[in-house]
């Protein structure tokens, strides 16, 4: 049972779901505007379905619906954004402008989020980046529910990595994985399903290997790629932890006290300007990267991003998402009376 | 059959016969002083094996022996260094001044080399830029042997990437790791010895999966990692390459026109200051960094450069370092009479 409803009730739902509980119109915009996106490009998990676990998330009083982002401008090449408490997009939008001006002005800068509740995907700040012209990464810890190579306990978060190029007239190539070796609502869709998880995914309380879903909710999940999986992991842990002055996974998790909210830490953003990197013949480098992707696809390989981006064609072809009719249900029962 | 010689003569050696060879003395002391932390460091691969490599790739006529590399202010945070066809380990050298006092100044700064020769280990350049300090970030692409996942045609370099993370009072946390599944020269050592390789590391001539060593020189190695070391892979190859202006690894095996000579193309160092980047509490947040690595040792796990950090001691203790003794009357063969 599914239901479909439009791109712009879509959005009008998610922005009245969020403010008929409690967040501000600010952040209802900046959240809503993430998991419209998300649902329009199909990614489930981080579409409509997010709403259910942001009211969830404030109702157990651990995020702030309206604390106003503050900005610093920390250094020539350093945007500090304080979330003060509240989820990380609102201080996106709001840290972006001078993000970009900053990698403009000087040829990179980053952008650090601090103290912010960070749930969403990746890509759609990088994209917003890419869209200025210029080259973007992004990366967060999470939880520490990752153990590293050789290892047994969870140290490190799922730690996604994101990286966006831009493409002249045309969308920019972008990745956004987590280190971890599966996601881990992945292995709670096993667990609830009752199926076994692939062996490498995860491993139990003692440390032994599992493929057993619940065995692994309770022991720790293993990173993608083995000892360079895990060393990537960590070089994310540190540089969107400790370099931006903020929570470790290990903190993040020891901070929710069992609560099983939304990570709690920071985010580092990183903006580079192709133009100044490239010197003045830019137009020969950003062909050179267009025959990089030829070489890819004229193989019949596909560019990480290309399913998405065949989805969101899709959906604003037809104008439309389509969801669950039991989850269209419950958002609905969310709005105020 | 092995030779044990002092460190010293290990590195008077290397400089003797770069320069025997026809390395200008500024040259020969940059490639001989990495060859010699290589070799110190049990790296067989990296260390005075390379010197045979060096001298051979110098007849071939493709690598200038004496460029002075060219740096160029090009920006706030851009140090750029022509290396004019020479090796990149001068052009490096050269740089890293500058881009130390950048990244102090700005908060952070790359470091682009480019017209270079590469077949360096990435980490004692990463580890010197730890020793002021700083972060820092290296990657570069190679020649075009590994296959985008999904495809079967080489299109990446064996990318690697390295990074550092100072530690106070101790050595850097370090890793260093190609992103191909394996490093080229195990294929060849495999094929030389006549044993297979294990699944996952190549394809073909004609895209199918194989393990014989002879047939994945002749075809496409594979990334580690699956889709997300691919990826990973791709945005490496970007930013080594076109955004510094550079060549795709596609274009330096084009480049080799089939001589069999060390890839040429550029490097990006990355270098941040985490003193900018932590702000004013940031011995806090380096105890943070000490945090996660012994969560990471006390669970028997080892941290990346381990290995080589103990064989490091090894060698500094005895003085000494030990090398095949056919090796070794094949780098004395190189000396002048």
């Amino acid at each position: 049972m599914t239901t479909t409803i439009t791109l712009d009730e879509a959005l009008n739902l998610s922005i009245s779901v969020l403010i008929d509980n409690g967040f501000s119109k600010n952040h209802a915009q900046s959240i809503a505007r993430v998991i419209w996106a998300c649902q329009r490009d199909e990614c489930q998990s981080h579409g409509l379905y997010r709403l259910l676990v942001c009211v969830h998330t404030l109702r157990s009083g651990k995020v702030s619906p309206d604390a106003e982002p503050e900005i610093s401008d920390a250094a020539d090449t350093l945007v500090r954004v304080d979330a003060r408490g509240a989820y990380s997009l609102l201080a996106f939008d709001m840290g972006r402008p001078l993000l970009v001006e900053k990698s403009r002005r000087h040829g990179m800068a980053a952008l650090a989020i601090n103290h912010c509740y960070h749930f969403s995907a990746l890509w759609p700040e990088i994209e917003a980046i890419a869209a200025e012209g210029l080259v973007a990464i992004a990366m967060t810890p999470s939880h520490s529910w990752v153990a590293p190579y050789g290892g047994t306990k969870g140290v490190f978060g799922t730690n996604p990595l994101a990286f966006a190029w831009p493409r002249p007239g045309g969308q920019p190539f972008v990745f956004d994985f987590a280190t971890s070796a599966a996601a881990r609502g992945e292995i709670e869709l096993h667990r609830r399903a009752g199926k076994a998880i692939p062996e490498g995914w995860a491993v139990d309380k003692d440390g032994n290997p599992t493929t057993d879903a619940q065995a692994a909710m309770a022991g720790a999940m293993l990173t993608f790629g083995g000892y360079k999986g895990s060393a990537l992991s960590a070089m994310i842990e540190l540089m969107a932890g400790p370099l931006i002055g903020d929570f470790l996974s290990l903190e993040s998790q020891a901070y929710d006290a069992g609560a099983g909210a939304t990570p709690y830490h920071g985010e580092l953003i990183i903006a580079i300007d192709p133009k100044t990197f490239m010197g003045p013949d830019w137009t020969r480098h950003t062909d050179r990267a267009e025959a990089l992707f030829e070489a890819i696809i004229d193989q019949g390989a596909r560019l990480p991003s290309q399913r998405r981006y065949e989805a969101r064609a899709r959906s604003l072809e037809t104008g439309t998402v389509t969801i669950p009719a039991k989850l269209y249900e419950d958002i609905l029962a969310l709005l105020k009376p």
